[in-house]
């Protein structure tokens, strides 16, 4: 089993493989790796290295590769792809791999890819396409073994014993009535701990099945609560349409899970660790203006205060003090309400108690830190009244900031805003601003 | 399937059950919830509720309930409970399950719930215990299958039928030798797709097992990368120890992507929604701490330029842009290094080019803004030449922004420092302190 620290070993030695035009090694290396070792490793690799490495690949391994890495290096090394070959990678897998490759062509391209595969797989994949990607119909797969549940256990077995093997994954034989509605599944260990005269629909289990509409945070949830391991889809009117396995919901947990991570930035999931960066430089651009204007705004707060300032030096060196302690202090709280937020454990009853409890803490901290940072100032500038005015525009942001830092998530999500994404410069916004205008108010009225 | 919406409305009513004594309806509702439902309802119910919901559950589901919950959850509901309750809801679980309970339990109480085992299971649980919580030792579970490779498919259905029911995520039987020693695994489709009189060892798939010493985000990895839904794991004689299944990874993998997001503000991912408001501010404390000394290192910059400050205060107004951008630029850049780190992408090589493309991005973000920003800084205080100055210092800053972001989280890397707990506070020190100091400092050169 590979170890992280190996993992790098092993893309370094292929880099240089390739570099070195060392077929064999190169060829070596590779076949040791699983494809989703080889996706990390071309999301690792900078562009310019990353074709070079992709044609040491077969077609075959290439298709299995191409599923697992992101978006954005999916979408440029199809790109460089003409339709041939395009076709070709697509050959042997599975209905749910080919959709995602679709999913990333431009539609001229689209069409080529669909009319080279057989009617069953087209109509496959093009239930899939009319799905959302980001919707259980969109992910599933349709290589699925089905029963019919008037059977009995032996005829199943024989079924099975003709068609060899059973897809990856299959734990329930997912049961249908004479119509193809589904009924329930029959589980592989009832299957062969059973007597082989008993009939399907005495083992039958009533799991629910998954409607293709359901959206994927939805079908991971389910999973990951229930402790599923696979589940059948459905459309409207119960028809079974395919099924959705755990490794595909282990994809989308993580995704989900780095959201809000990446989303705190200003940055999506998807992005290339080696995109250009000129296109980086773009993407990142919308955020960063976007905080120019809460700057600006927070700097005009300064700006009424200017007399004050010229009088009172120290009124500048302290002031970015407690910004940016109130920064933190928000930024814990919010931390902590959105990831409550996205395992939806927040409802109106709660979230009061919890805005009450932050604010709690808010206080605690605010007085604690406004003590230590009054005296601080005190000493520093040796003038008292100074010290005290900071002590307690500490303690007030802080309370403002843990307030802040629960609401703005809150209201956001009610306002059907990605709380991850516009919490953080809304609430620093809050904490600059608010805490530039309690510093120096009070230092106007009490100083001046 | 319930939905996220109806998940709140559901933990309401039960609270409201619960408060209004209503016995039956509160037990209506609980029956119709699986445990990590109630799990997670316990999590977002505040302390006080908590317990007189948890004794609307009987002693079986609230071993399942317990075993769901966060840490820290876990161990407050224990606490309230003796002796004689803990070994009662203990009694039908799983010996990974007990494993967890009685690692979050006093050493005497540990001794008490162990006594109470049949010796099958104290072995289990002490064996599980002797490894670290996050190794694959300590996540594994003892309920497993094993065959012996020399017998036939026949005896191995006899066997089966006559165990009734196999455990949960059963896909492969793991194969062991006379010594019991691990030999590979039988997959359940081979086993039913394949003629009785073959024999097992003719179908053994010589997958890996996972040593016992595995950290658990090396098995959170290897899974995901092979598509793996069940492991054998195994201590350093190759001896078959019990085995790890897929739900056990999804959790591993959901904290280990939420580790970053909380680290980031200074958090734990093990944090209690409503933890105890002197505990959450004492544990929230060390950060702001951390966080005040670094404020006051860049006071201090600011500090050395009191004198030209005075004489132009529109420096005071528009300081506090040049470090607010640049925090947000070197945080998208962290952001992005930080990911790359824990999933393993960025090795010597690569972090080389990164670091490069990163500077790069900088630099066009820096052109950008430093323009628009120098153009409204001269605009506003009508003063080209501080717009001039207020602009390069912007350029430099958000270069440096990004060559830190790169490089900061590299090196704590490096220094087994955890990048996504230190980056944030280190990267603002530079980007704030050297905001400062280049405006102020060319300001001072130029202007005064």
């Amino acid at each position: 089993m590979p170890q992280t620290s190996d993992k790098l070993q092993i893309t370094e030695q292929l880099l240089e493989a390739v570099n070195a035009n060392n077929e064999d090694y190169a060829q070596q290396i590779l076949t040791s790796l699983v494809p989703e070792e080889i996706a990390e490793i071309l999301e690792a690799t900078p562009p310019k290295q990353r074709y070079p490495l992709w044609v040491h690949l077969t077609p075959e391994i290439q298709g299995e590769v191409i599923g697992h890495t992101n978006e954005e290096v999916r979408s440029s090394l199809l790109q460089q792809l003409d339709n041939k070959e395009i076709i070709e990678l697509t050959e042997e897998l599975g209905t749910d791999d080919i959709t995602d490759i679709v999913q990333s062509l431009p539609e001229e391209e689209q069409q080529h890819v669909l009319d080279n595969l057989s009617d069953e797989e087209r109509t496959a994949v093009e239930t899939a396409l009319s799905y959302p990607e980001n919707t259980a119909g969109g992910l599933m797969s349709t290589d699925i073994v089905t029963v019919r549940s008037d059977v009995s256990l032996e005829v199943v077995l024989r079924l099975l014993r003709k068609m060899g093997s059973l897809p990856e994954a299959t734990l329930d034989l997912i049961v249908r009535d004479r119509e193809g509605k589904y009924e329930g599944v029959l589980r592989v260990n009832d299957l062969i701990t059973n007597d082989e005269d008993t009939l399907v629909h005495e083992l039958i289990k009533k799991k629910d099945a998954i409607k293709a509409t359901t959206s994927d945070k939805d079908v991971a949830h389910y999973f990951e609560k229930n402790d599923i391991i696979s589940a059948a889809v459905v459309d409207e009117n119960n028809l079974i349409l395919g099924r959705i396995t755990i490794d595909d919901v282990v994809d989308i947990i993580r995704e989900e899970a780095e959201h809000a991570q990446m989303a705190s930035a200003g940055l999506t999931e998807e992005e290339d660790l080696f995109s250009p960066p000129l296109r980086s430089a773009k993407r990142r651009s919308f955020w960063l203006g976007i905080n120019l204007l809460t700057a600006l705004f927070a700097s005009a707060v300064i700006g009424v205060f200017e007399a004050t300032i010229q009088q009172i030096v120290a009124l500048a060196i302290l002031m970015p003090i407690v910004a940016s302690m109130g920064g933190i202090a928000g930024t814990q709280t919010a931390t902590i309400v959105i990831r409550a937020l996205a395992t939806g454990k927040l409802g109106a009853k709660n979230s009061r108690a919890l805005v009450l409890k932050e604010g709690t803490v808010g206080f605690l901290n605010g007085l604690i830190w406004s003590v230590l940072t009054g005296a601080t100032a005190a000493i520093w500038f040796d003038q008292l009244s100074l010290g005290m005015i900071f002590g307690a525009a500490m303690l007030l942001n802080l309370i403002a900031a843990a307030i802040a830092g629960a609401i703005i998530p809150l209201i956001l999500n009610k306002l059907k805003i990605d709380p991850a994404l516009a919490s953080g410069l809304m609430l620093t916004t809050v904490t600059d601003s608010l805490g530039f205008f309690v510093f120096l108010g009070l230092a106007t009225i009490i100083l001046v």
